[in-house]
C-alpha cells in the first residue's frame, strides 16, 4: 500500500467519524430520541438527562460524563461484566500507551536515521516504501540499532506482566465485592443438579431428588425443582401470550377509533396466512374467545408437564449460601456421571433445554463441536486468503478486465485501494458468531453467559489464524508465488519484507474499525432509524413501542474476540512498525469513551456472570503476548541478528507468567470461595419462597405452581 | 543366552525355593517362632494358629487357609490397601492367564513348524538359539502367519480393557464400603488447614483459625489444632521415654538378680559416649533423678510449643462427616496460596514437619524434586548399560583376564552365566527406593501414603526406563558396537533379532525373582535369625522382646514398581516371545498366595489410604499397555510387515480407554464422594473430644492438653 491510499484511508475515515459525531450531538438533544440515546437510564427509572448536571445539553457534555463516572456507577447501572469490559480497555490502554512512549520516540527515529540498505525486491524496485521507513524493516541486518528491538521486546512484555497481574487481582475484588454483597441473589442459594440416575423403586423424580439432598443436608435443604420437557407447554403459553397482545393492541385501536366515530369501527382480521387469507373475523371477540379456550390448555399441559415429563436434571435450593457455594463444588456421587451438582446460573440465563444433556452425550458433543471449529478454523483459511490476494488492485485488474474503465480513475482507485480487501474481511468475518455461538450452545452448556465465553473463545482462535496469520501469509504467497518457484529458500526473505507492508494494511483496518465502527455505535443511527420506522408505521400500544426501542447488550461474544485480534495485530507489529502504536491505543482510548458512553446510557445487559468472562481475555491477551514474543524471534531471525537467542527467555517467562497467574487467581473464577459469601451476614435472610419462584420458567409460572402441582399428583 | 544355563537358571532358582519351603514347613510349626510367623494374628489378639482348623500344622495348611480366606478377611486383617494389592495381583493374573489361553497353544506351533527362515547374525552364525525357536522372531518377514500375532495383540488388548475396568470398579466399592463404614474413622471429622495467612490483628494463630472456621460453619465447627513446630519438644520427649525405658529394664534385672542374691546385684552403668567412658552410678537412682528433672521440663517445653510455635497451618474439626467431606473440596480463599483446605489423613501417617511448607515453597519443591528424579532417571541409564554390557561372560573374559581360570571351568560358568546380570541388576536397584521416599517427602505432601504413592511412582518410571529400555538397547547396542559403525541402518535389524534373546534374559530375571523372593518373604529366614539373636543377647524386658519382633509392612513403595516392571516386561514379550507368559503368571500367582498367608498372619500395615493406591496402579498398568503395543508397532515394523498399521487403532483405543476410566472413577479417589459419608447414618456420634486427642502428637499429649495450655495463656 503507497502513501497516498493510507491517507486517503485514514482521512475517509475520519470524515465519517465526524459527520457521525456531528449527526450525534444534534440528534441526541431532542427528546423524542431519549429512548434510543438513554434507555438503560429509562429502565432503571432514572432521568434520562440527570447524568448531565447542566439541563442545556453541551455536544460534549457525553464525554465530561464518561470521564467523571466511576467503576461503582458502571456496576450499579450495567453490572460487575460491563465493569470487567472496561478494565480490559484500560489495561490493554495502559500496555499500548507505555509502549508506545518507549518505542515512538527511540525505535521510529533510529529506522529513519539508518543508512537505506540497498535491499531490493525481486522486480528492482526499492522495497521500502515511504511509510516502511518508519518501521525496523528499514533497520539494518545484524546491525547495531537491532539492540534497541530486543530492549523493546523486553520492556514491552513487562509492562504488559504488570499491567496483566493488576487487572487480575483487580477483577478478582470486583468478583469478590459483587459475590458478598449483602443483597443475596436467587442463584446464590441454588445449585443445579445433572445426570440424576434413573430411579430403582419406582420413585418421581421429585422424591428422589428430594430424597437424596435430604439425606446429604438434613439442614440446610429447602426445595428442588426438577426440570421438565417444556416443549409443548411452551408454544400453548406463547400463543396465549400471543392472543393477550393482540387483543390489547385490538382494544386500543377500536378505543382510539371511538374518538372519531362515538361508535367505533370494529377491528377485523383474516385468520389464514399472515392475516391474508382465510374467514375474517371480529378481532376483540375471536380472541377474547381463542384466551378462554387455552387458558384452561395451558393449566392442564402444566399439569401435565410437571408430573409427566420430569427430566434427569433439576435445581436444588439451600437456605445457606455456604452450603450451596460447597455443594457446587463437592462430588457427590462416586461416579462422575451421576449427581453432577455445578454452581446455578441466574435464572434468566440458564439454557432450560440443554440441562437434561447426560454426561457423556455433552462429552461427546464437546468434542464434535471441537472438531466442528477446528475445521472452520482450517477451511476459511482458504476463501480469506484468497480474497486478501485477490483484492489487492493489480489483481482486480488482471482478473476482471471489464473494470478497467472504472479501476483507471485515479480517485476511485485510490478508495478501492484503501478500503477493499478491508471491506472484504470485515463482510466476511460478520457471518461467522451466530453459527460459533449456536455451536456452543450445542455442546451442553447451562448458562448464556457460558455459552458466549466460548462462542468468544472460537471466534478468537479464528480470527487470528485467520485475518492476522492467513491475511500475512496469503497475500505475502501470493504475491510472490512465482518467486518462490524459482528459489524456494526465497520465502522467509519474502515474508521478512512483507511484514511492514502488512502493518499498514492492519493500521487503516484498525483504523476503519474505530472511526466507522465508534461513530456507528455512538450515533446509533440504524436503531433510531427503524425506532422511527416502527412507531410511524407498526406501533399501537405502549408495549410495542417499548419494544421498538428496547437496546440489546454489548454482545461480547463477538465484541471481546474483535477487540482482543485488533490488541493481537498491534501487539505483533509493536516492534516492528511503532507507527501503529497511536492507532492502536486510539481504538482502546475512543472505545473506552464510547463504551463507557453506551454502558452507562444505552446497553442492557442480558445477564451477569460476575466477572467470569476475566480469565479468558486474560489468556488470550498472554496468547498475543506469546505470538508477539515468536514473531520477534522470527523477525530477529530474518534480520539475521546474532543475538537473536536473547529473545528466547521471554516466551519462557510468559508460560511460567500465565501458569502463576492460573494457578493464583482461577480457582476463584471457577467456584465461590466460601470466606466471600460466609464473610458478611446478609442484610435479611431472603424469601425462600420468592428465590424458588424465581426460577420457574414462565410457561409453568401460574397461580399454582409445580408444587401445587405435584401435591394433587401425590 | 543359550538353553543350558537357562535350564540351570531355573534349576538352582527352583532349588532354592524348594529348601526354603521346607525350612518355613518346619520352623512355622515351632511355637517359640509364633511371633515370627503370626505377629499380625498375635497384635490382633486372635490365636496364632487358630487360622488352621486342625490343631496339627499340616506343613501345607497354609496354602489351604491362603485360598480359603475372603476378601472381608484381608480388610478385617490388614484393610483395604492390602485388599487392593490383591485386586492387582489377580487382576494381572487373570490378564497373563486369559493372554496364555490364546498365544501358548497358538502362536508357538506357529512360531516352530514355521520354515527356518535363513537369517543368520553378522558372524555367519544362525541368528536363532533353541529358545529363540518359540518365538515370533522365528516367523518368516511380512508373512501370513503374522496374522495371528496381531490378533494375539487384540486379544491381549481386549483383555486388559475388561480386566482392569472391572477391577477399578471393584476397588471403587471397596473404598465406599471402607469410607461409609458406621465406625468412624476420627481422620473422616477433621481436615487439613494449610497456608493460613499472618493475622494482621495480633491474634495468635490459634484465635485466627478457630474465628475463620465458626464463621463459614457456625454449627459444624468443633475446634482446631494448630501445628506447631516441635523439634524441642519432641527431643525431650525422646529422652524422658528413653529414661523411662532404661529404668524399666534396670529394674527387671535388679528383680531377676534379687532371686539369685537377696540383696540383689546394683545396676550400675557409665554415663559418658555408650556407656564406656565417665562417671559409674546407680542406674535406677540415676535414671529416678534424670525422669524428675526431665518430666517438668517437657511439660515447660510442652507450654511454650503451644504457645510460641504456631506454624500456619492447622487441622480443624467439625462434628459432621460431610461438612468435613466438603470443606475438603471447597475453595475457602479467593487465592489459592491461602487457606489451602484438604482431607485430613489419618493421625498416624500425618508428615507433621511438612505441614507448615507454604505453597510456593510445595510448588517449588515439587518441580525441583521433578528434575532431581529426571536426571536419577537420565543418568542411572549409563552405568545400567555399561553393567548389563560388562557381565556377560565372554566380557568379563577379555576386560578381566586374570578371572580366565575360574571363568573357564564349565559349571561355574554356566552358573555365573546364569545369574551374574541379573544379580547385578538386582543389587543396584536396592540402592534406590530411600532415595525416592526422601524425595517425595521433600515435595511437601501431607502424609506417608501419598510419599510412598510418589516414591512407587517415580521407582517404577526409574525401573522401566532404565531396566528395561536399559537393558534392552544396551545390551544390543554394546553387543554391535561395531558392526553399526560400518552398517549403521543396521541397527533395527540388531535390534529386531536381539528383542527375542532380552526375553530369556527377563525370563531367568523373573523366575529368580518369584522363587528366591518368595522364597524368603514366606520363610522370613532373616527376621527369623535377627530376633533369636536378639532374644538370647539383647532383650530384657517383655517390650524389648516385642520391639524384636515386630513385623513390617508390605512396603509398597518398592514392591508394586517392582511388580510393575515384570508386569511390563512380561506383557511387552507376551506376543513376541509367549513362552513368557506361564513365568509371569507364576510370578503373580505364586505372589498372591505368598503375601495372601504374609498379610493375614505377618505384616502389619502402617497406614490406611482406602485404596488410594489404585489409580496408580491402574495408570501404570495402562501405560505398561501402550508400551506393549508400541513396542508391537515398531516389531512387526521390524518384521517387514505390510499391514502393520492394523495395529495402530490399539494405542488409540487404550488412551480413549485411560481417559474414559480417568473421568469416570478417579474423582473419588481424589476426595470423598458426601453420598458415601451421608449414606449410613453412624452407629453412635464418636466422642468429639477423643477424635481431638487422637490427632495430637505424643510429645504434647500430656494430661494437660494444648487447650488448656490456651486458656492457661489467655
Amino acid at each position: 500500500m503507497d502513501l497516498s491510499s493510507f491517507i486517503t484511508s485514514l482521512f475517509t475515515s475520519f470524515i465519517v467519524f465526524v459527520i457521525l459525531m456531528i449527526l450525534f450531538a444534534w440528534l441526541s438533544t431532542k427528546p423524542g430520541n431519549a429512548v434510543i440515546y438513554y434507555p438503560n437510564r429509562i429502565l432503571k427509572g432514572l432521568d434520562p438527562l440527570d447524568g448531565s448536571k447542566s439541563k442545556t445539553r453541551n455536544p460534549f457534555a457525553w464525554i465530561r460524563e464518561a470521564f467523571s463516572s466511576s467503576e461503582q456507577d458502571v456496576i450499579a447501572l450495567s453490572g460487575v461484566d460491563s465493569a470487567v469490559y472496561f478494565v480490559f480497555l484500560s489495561t490493554v490502554f495502559g500496555i499500548l500507551l507505555l509502549s508506545g512512549l518507549f518505542l515512538v520516540p527511540i525505535v521510529i527515529p533510529l529506522a529513519i536515521t539508518e543508512k537505506t540498505p540497498d535491499v531490493k525486491d525481486s522486480i528492482g524496485k526499492n522495497a521500502f516504501d515511504d511509510l516502511d521507513k518508519l518501521s525496523m524493516a528499514h533497520i539494518k541486518e545484524n546491525g547495531k540499532r537491532l539492540w534497541a528491538c530486543v530492549l523493546a521486546c523486553y520492556w514491552v512484555s513487562l509492562v504488559s506482566y504488570v499491567f496483566l497481574w493488576k487487572a487480575y487481582k483487580h477483577v478478582s475484588d470486583l468478583r469478590a465485592a459483587a459475590l458478598m454483597s449483602p443483597e443475596a441473589k436467587p442463584e446464590q442459594f441454588a445449585v443445579l443438579v445433572r445426570d440424576i440416575p434413573a430411579s430403582s423403586d419406582g420413585q418421581s423424580r421429585k422424591e428422589q431428588v428430594d430424597a437424596y439432598f435430604k439425606n446429604i443436608y438434613p439442614e440446610t435443604f429447602y426445595k428442588s425443582l426438577v426440570v421438565t420437557e417444556n416443549k409443548e407447554v411452551n408454544k400453548i403459553y406463547e400463543e396465549l401470550e400471543e392472543c393477550k397482545k393482540k387483543l390489547r393492541r385490538a382494544e386500543i385501536i377500536y378505543a382510539d377509533s371511538k374518538k372519531v366515530n362515538p361508535e367505533g369501527v370494529v377491528q377485523t382480521h383474516k385468520t389464514g396466512f399472515l392475516g391474508l387469507v382465510g374467514k375474517k373475523v371480529d378481532s376483540i371477540k375471536y380472541y377474547n374467545e381463542k384466551i378462554d379456550e387455552l387458558t384452561p390448555k395451558l393449566e392442564a399441559a402444566q399439569k401435565s408437564t410437571v408430573r409427566e415429563k420430569q427430566q434427569g436434571a433439576a435445581v436444588v435450593f439451600f437456605t445457606s449460601r455456604v452450603t450451596a457455594a460447597a455443594a457446587a463444588q463437592s462430588a457427590h456421587a462416586r461416579m462422575i456421571d451421576t449427581w453432577t451438582v455445578t454452581d446455578a446460573p441466574e435464572p434468566r440465563q440458564i439454557l432450560w433445554t440443554k440441562l437434561s444433556k447426560t454426561y457423556y452425550e455433552r462429552e461427546i458433543r464437546q468434542y464434535v463441536v471441537y472438531f466442528i471449529v477446528f475445521l472452520t478454523i482450517l477451511f476459511y483459511m482458504i476463501p480469506i486468503g484468497l480474497i486478501s490476494a485477490f483484492t489487492t488492485l493489480p489483481n482486480l485488474r488482471k482478473l476482471l478486465p471489464f473494470l478497467k474503465v472504472i479501476l483507471d480513475q485515479t480517485t476511485i482507485r485510490t478508495v478501492l485501494g484503501a478500503y477493499l480487501p478491508q471491506l472484504a474481511l470485515i463482510v466476511f468475518l460478520a457471518l461467522l458468531p451466530k453459527f460459533l455461538l449456536f455451536l456452543s450452545k450445542e455442546e451442553g452448556l447451562t448458562s448464556e453467559s457460558h455459552a458466549e465465553r466460548g462462542a468468544s473463545g472460537k471466534y478468537f482462535y479464528f480470527s487470528v489464524f485467520n485475518v492476522f496469520i492467513g491475511v500475512t501469509l496469503g497475500g505475502t504467497l501470493f504475491d510472490s508465488l512465482k518467486d518462490i518457484e524459482n528459489h524456494p529458500n526465497s520465502i522467509v526473505d519474502k515474508l521478512a519484507q512483507s511484514l511492514p507492508g502488512n502493518a499498514t494494511f492492519f493500521i487503516t483496518f484498525v483504523a476503519l474499525k474505530f472511526f466507522v465502527g465508534y461513530g456507528l455505535e455512538l450515533s446509533r443511527i440504524v436503531p433510531l432509524i427503524i425506532f422511527h420506522l416502527k412507531r410511524k408505521y407498526l406501533c399501537k400500544t405502549e408495549e410495542d413501542l417499548r419494544d421498538a426501542w428496547l437496546p440489546g447488550d454489548l454482545g461480547y461474544a463477538t465484541k471481546i474476540p474483535n477487540d482482543l485480534l485488533v490488541f493481537t495485530i498491534t501487539l505483533c507489529y509493536v516492534v516492528i512498525t511503532p507507527l501503529i502504536i497511536p492507532f492502536g491505543a486510539i481504538y482502546f482510548g475512543l472505545g473506552w469513551l464510547v463504551f463507557r458512553n453506551q454502558v452507562l446510557k444505552v446497553v442492557v445487559p442480558k445477564y451477569e456472570s460476575n466477572g467470569k468472562m476475566w480469565p479468558h481475555i486474560h489468556l488470550r491477551i498472554v496468547a498475543s503476548l506469546l505470538l508477539f514474543q515468536v514473531t520477534m524471534i522470527g523477525y530477529f531471525g530474518v534480520k539475521k541478528f546474532i543475538y537473536t537467542p536473547v529473545i528466547i527467555p521471554l516466551p519462557i517467562l510468559t508460560f511460567i507468567f500465565a501458569f502463576v497467574c492460573n494457578k493464583k487467581f482461577y480457582r476463584f473464577f471457577q467456584s465461590t470461595a466460601l470466606e466471600v459469601v460466609a464473610r458478611h451476614e446478609l442484610k435479611d435472610m431472603p424469601n425462600m419462597e420468592t428465590v424458588y419462584k424465581s426460577f420457574i420458567p414462565p410457561s409453568l409460572n401460574s397461580e399454582k405452581g409445580p408444587d401445587e402441582h405435584y401435591d394433587d399428583s401425590v
